[in-house]
């Protein structure tokens, strides 16, 4: 009777078939059948170790859908056999000022979907209802799935800082930045992709780009100088920060959402005479997570995906690894 | 027929009397016969050739009070014998985005005050008569005077980002840092001095402070951990920016406002997890100027300052050079 999933046993192990014992159904808690589990980044780095953060057996996958198969005596508002999506967080305190405000993703009682508790590669998992989010009728379950963690990881710092008509630069196009591209293009702002792979010009353009800049060409990014306002750093890969710093205006902001392994050094002396800010987005709260989707369905925005059996988890898993998904991996039931 | 005024004759020179032709008067320009100076650090800088920026001989000076002597024909606003301050900058283009919004300070051709102009160590300086701010009645030309300079650039980033309640926090208690504590209190802001001089806590207090921590104990700073919104730094002196930015709550904001001599490094993995902020501020522009003054009218606020006469500009500026000004040296005619 226990539930069916795929786990690393150690560091950097292939994910293999595992059986674990669900922790008992709390009175806010649902049993989601998941249909649908994004693959993000953060699940290589969970699954090889890379943070400190992972114990094993760990079952990866933060983005999923499915419905609802049981739920607590206190769950409200889902109805059995609705569909629902699950992202990077299963639970918080929500009495904290931060929780109250929306803003459970700064919570310091967190509770990560699969970081001490096993994910979404799975065929089911229990997690707190209020975080099992109800999926607009619009959107398909697979195009649903990224949008849980990559998806709300890049909307909620465009909301918070791009306004029209900014020009904004989204930095890394990968699994988050494709869908930025998307989120900015429809929030009136002025789009330039900017990325190591210059092979991904023409996928960048029809994500929404106007303009593409090759991230390890000096030349065309001095001649970007002064460009843009706005720059989402959405790569894990070290940059040359000094050289994206010039593409910003005056009163320009950087805002990384994935962290680069190196420290930005910054020279104060050079973002001081432009005014510029450097700030971080950490996924989204609940408000932003239902608002990305909403938005999410009206302007027809969705990840370009390769979908694959649950089955084929490990493989699935490498591909991320391996920087090849174009542009995000999505496992099936 | 010279302007008589103080000047370096070359790099970490001391001042000597240095008379020199004035550049004709421009339809836009005003003279103003100078009758207080404040100095501030970046005067020595500019005197040790610290920034590379300075051509000799060069008379420093920049936070200049005094009375229209001339005026050019366009000079439609100020009379002659009026009461007007100039601060960081001269001038500007007036025409470009910048300008336009009343944030002459991100023009890319400002003119500096006393960066290939003579400054406010002087009896005379010809300028812009756009960049000569009318002083309120109610202000001292003594008091006045940081104000130019130091107290823009405090107030501005203050103004941008701060709001009551935060709790803001003060790095430096120098010349801008007494300032920045008044002007945090008056904005209804919880207020903590941040410093290295240990002997500073009771003026900090009597600044508004309702804290002070010591920025060389890493006990303290620990123990302070999550407890400051916002922490304005307005030193130059290299900082332990983990342990500051330590202190910062979920949602916080740094704002250098001193260049640092040294870059300063940011662990994205540290800083992602609260979603931090950090920013930059340069000076203000005109609007924020003439804010600033009424704003420092209405609530009382004033540098605590030592009168030199304007022939003791060396002396004076050692003081400053030593870090020895409590907390400004303001030069009087």
């Amino acid at each position: 009777m226990g539930f069916h999933a795929w786990a690393a046993h150690r560091e950097k192990d292939a994910l293999k078939p595992f059986v674990y014992e669900p922790e008992p159904l709390g009175p806010h808690d649902v049993e989601v059948r998941i249909s649908h589990c994004g693959i993000c980044h953060s699940d290589v780095h969970l699954v090889d170790g890379d943070w400190g953060a992972s114990s094993y057996p760990m079952v990866p996958g933060h983005e999923i859908v499915g419905t609802v198969a049981a739920s607590g005596p206190a769950v409200k508002s889902l109805a059995l056999g609705q569909r629902v999506g699950v992202g990077w967080q299963r639970g918080a305190c929500l009495e904290c000022e931060w929780c109250v405000s929306g803003q459970e993703n700064l919570c310091a009682h967190e509770a990560a979907t699969c970081v001490g508790h096993h994910g979404g590669f799975a065929e089911r998992i229990r997690v707190d209802g209020r975080f099992a989010f109800p999926i607009p009728e619009a959107l398909s379950s697979e195009n649903a799935a990224p949008l849980l963690c990559g998806g709300v990881t890049v909307y909620a710092p465009l909301a918070r800082w791009a306004r029209p008509p900014m020009r904004v630069g989204v930095v890394g196009i990968g699994g988050l930045g494709h869908l930025a591209l998307q989120f900015a293009r429809a929030m009136g702002c002025e789009v330039t992709a900017i990325s190591t792979s210059p092979d991904k010009q023409s996928d960048a353009r029809a994500f929404g780009a106007e303009r593409f800049l090759a991230a390890r060409d000096p030349k065309a990014l001095r001649a970007a100088a002064r460009s843009l306002d706005f720059l989402l750093s959405t790569t894990f890969i070290p940059q040359d920060w000094e050289s994206l710093l010039r593409t910003l205006r005056p009163n320009g902001v950087l805002c990384l959402v994935g962290a680069p392994d190196d420290p930005v050094s910054l020279d104060a002396g050079a973002i001081l005479g432009k005014q510029l800010t450097v700030t971080t987005s950490a996924i989204g709260g609940r408000p932003a997570i239902r608002e990305m989707l909403e938005f999410a369905v009206r302007h027809g925005i969705a990840p370009k995906l390769q979908l694959r059996p649950l089955a084929e988890a490990d493989a699935g898993l490498d591909t991320v690894r391996k920087g090849q998904a174009r542009y995000r991996v999505v496992l099936a039931a």
